[in-house]
């Protein structure tokens, strides 16, 4: 049976990626797709949402959850991800919109409905999932599991200390991971390891399927910033880890610790700190990502993507 | 025409008899009272709301909302209020039960429904009215003011820098003092002025009236743990001062400030950091409760509370 | 027996009036003066030590000391004393100089010489004093009290929460209010009670003498700002307040509070929390001044300036 | 010309190494060693530093320093290195004492008169040359490099995020890393790569000498403590990694990176933040050790501790 899955995110080239080997996996069952603001403000990361299904021929119900943070002021991506959040391809006018529920709203249901089913997998800012356990505290001993693409336990990518995802809502970051929910985390140290190198690249082009050329296309242009940024030939498909992970786990390396959010400010805000010699004493409360099979990651999203026609 | 307000508390002494003086007063229209945790859990709040409506034979609706605060962990005043958080008078048992709507959603619901009309009345922590400007940030400009009781702008109860309601949750304070509603904050330099001497309190008894006799008995409660603690003669109604600045807001001198809160964990976690001076130069974001008539403020307390028959 | 002191100080124009009534009065005996960085830099805070004591022709000793904060980077108050710290009057060029020894271990040498009667005064930032107390810990037992210039328990002058000194290095002031040592704080919530209004300054300027003149010039410089920023009529001699309160106690209402350093950066960077209702339930460690004799205070700084020919 | 180095240290099984192998070292001239509190209390630290040369038939002078940090309250890793901070081999009493200067002052003598020449190698908390360079600011052009054991760019060993070291004093750490003096800094990140193995232990007892005997000893004993929490076969020689860095400078990797302090308290107190990805676009302030070559720095050990007879 196929597992259940909410993914909340906000497209931006990896989600957007994500999204696609999701829908595409038999393993998996995606009972919808929650936005919230990230890369780009909600505007954008809902219509960008509204496209990609539109491209995949898709049917997935989509939710618009949080427009900004629950406690700091909002940052974002823009750098990174271009001005729509989804620069490079081009993508089809959505026919479809958004259903009228909140997606706070449909998480709780979701969850409500089918206790102890539904993981969920954010590959943005938690502040859909924070709100969700806080409205109703009730799902969190129901949830499944929470896969996320966030944090690191090496190094920052938005500040030295700090993973972007994280530091957009260190504060609903910390109420996820203080909810008592079995924790998987995708880590910028997990997730580094999985550059779309040219010739990376050039495999999904040569499907010869318009999916296969928006990936394509997708990976192109998130290339130029980490080019320029820390000199890589490639970009990290960051979010698919997250879903790659819940169909293929054998393709990783994990260890459990005990990680905590500094959500006060200073030089750790939205640090993901990792207990890793569990100096503290406290039980784990996350999975974490440490090592990837980067030719089999490559080797399922390629066939994965490939079933689009 | 009277002011539409919700009543959000958490009772709770002084909880209870600003909800009586809000009920009393032709002046106001209390749309709903809702409930969050605070002195007590949020079981034993709206239990302690629903017996406090049905002594006074009102049918306005309550409803219950957040268990707990957004991001840090749960404090509690028993050691002021008693287990019950009401403890000192009987109450009676209630015969009407909670709405079955959360409270976040009505007021959400409500402010929506009266654009510009509607005043939040917070006398506890600042959860409920946080998710709901997170959950449909469009009320922050429909909201026509949010006077709360809560704070301090000289020294607090619940450590030296902060007073209980603001430190049970600092981050919902910021959501709230940062969200561009008009605010008026009736702060422990302000309530600390209004203590119910035992010659007050027989005022209250000699109205001869049953919520008279529970009013005087409530303020004997009280006014324990403020001689112990604090050498005082009698209990401050910290709650009924904010209720009463809208009935009477020429009891009242007050100022505009800038207020800030600090949420960050240390010394100053939970504080209203009031701008006296505006050295920071930012513009005032809420008007601040300096002085209150005290002999007015009771007289009108014992006005209304004896309409009760 | 006069009191042995030691005055740290940045003149500075309340420096410089704390510094003349230490030296004209018989109560003290002022060993020395240590200067130190602040209201501007070393250089010009020494020189304007140096030409205060030519002005009132003493031979008191001067010795320079640190000129930055332990830990964080130098603010400044050119915007309140002027480019040169002491604008306002033509005050001498000295003929003498500093002496060779660092101010650090003059304090350091004196507490040891004469255990047990050395108090010292600072109107500046404590970097001096927390310098001598880490370089020769054994001197916290030994010296009589500290009586300072700074903090407030009500509101900051150079941040919503703190006050200038404090501000300046709230890691020093974090060691000294940590030392164990008898302590008594001069806040603004006191020295705020003392403005040199026109009336006043012109009391000293009927002195007819240089250093009446002079006391005048520097009060009606310090004035402007005050004017400017607060509204007031005169600028308050803060410095000179803990200096009077050593002469004249009895001028002073006074309380004994624990009271805490901020010294982690952040909104109360720098505040001295004063625990006026004891919630944290441990034991005092500050007499903190509340309230001044004014028109007292008045009447002792003219009597001692006028004895200045 | 041999490297003129001050040593300080807080002997400790991995410092009194460290000693031995500078002491040994023809590159190397110890002008002395300075002692700090750390791993243990002054009065053990000094007096294991005494016990250390007696054992080495050593004449360098040694002087003690600060008994505490600068800011925050004393820790200690008794748990770690025993009771007398030295458990495991028996040294011989001491038959020459302390010198009678400050560690602080014979610091800022040496530099002064050795001007760009002295290399200062801290091994403890960086409580002695933060006093040094706030005692006497003009050293800090003067020092040739501080090359330290401390911290760490991936986990701490005192807290998730904070190693020993660093942590005993963040705030001298914080004056440290921002004296714009040259660092090399070698972290728990490279010290872990040097654990004492059996058969390398083995090594040092082969060489049939006192010192080898000893060192063997001290090694023995600081396994049990690395066996345990760590699960490792062997104590990492963190100190003696720094002093092995300027004799063999080939055997380590480095880059350049912007460190910096977290001197706040919260979840990163202590913490050495390294802007691995330069985030920030701060100039590096510090050469991190990433890699050793740690057969190359046994044999280097074996070899100079082999030369005591």
């Amino acid at each position: 049976m196929p597992i259940k899955i909410i993914h909340d995110c906000d497209p931006g080239h990896d989600d957007a990626i994500a999204t696609m080997l999701a829908l595409a996996s038999p393993e998996l069952e995606v009972l919808g797709l929650t936005v919230v603001y990230g890369n780009v403000g909600l505007e954008r990361t809902t219509q960008n949402a509204l496209a990609v299904r539109e491209l995949l021929g898709s049917r997935v119900p989509i939710y618009a959850g949080a427009d900004r943070p629950l406690v700091r002021e909002r940052i974002s991506a823009e750098s990174v991800h271009g001005r729509s959040g989804l620069e490079g391809p081009h993508l089809p006018r959505p026919t479809r919109g958004l259903e009228p529920q909140h997606a706070v709203h449909f998480i709780i249901e979701q969850v409500m409905k089918y206790p102890g089913e539904v993981v969920l997998v954010p590959t943005g800012a938690l502040t859909n999932i924070a709100l969700a356990l806080r409205m109703e505290p009730r799902i969190a001993p129901l949830i499944r599991q929470i896969v996320l693409m966030g944090g690191s336990i090496d190094f920052g990518n938005w500040s030295p200390s700090a993973e972007f995802n994280i530091l957009c809502d260190p504060h609903a970051a910390k109420i996820v991971f203080g909810a008592g929910v079995p924790l998987m985390m995708c880590g910028l140290n997990l997730t580094h390891q999985t550059p779309a190198t040219p010739d990376r690249v050039a495999r999904f082009r040569a499907l010869g399927t318009p999916v296969g050329e928006v990936t394509a296309q997708l990976l192109e242009f998130f290339r130029k910033h980490h080019q320029e940024r820390y000199g890589w030939e490639g970009a990290p498909i960051h979010d698919a880890c997250a879903v790659a992970f819940l169909i293929r786990p054998e393709l990783f390396k994990t260890g459990m610790y005990w990680v905590e959010i500094e959500a006060n400010e200073g030089l750790a805000y939205g640090r993901t700190i990792c207990d890793y010699w569990n100096i503290s004493g406290t039980p784990p409360n996350c999975e974490v990502g440490l090592e990837v099979d980067v030719n089999g990651f490559y080797d399922l999203l390629l066939e994965r993507i490939g079933t689009y026609r």
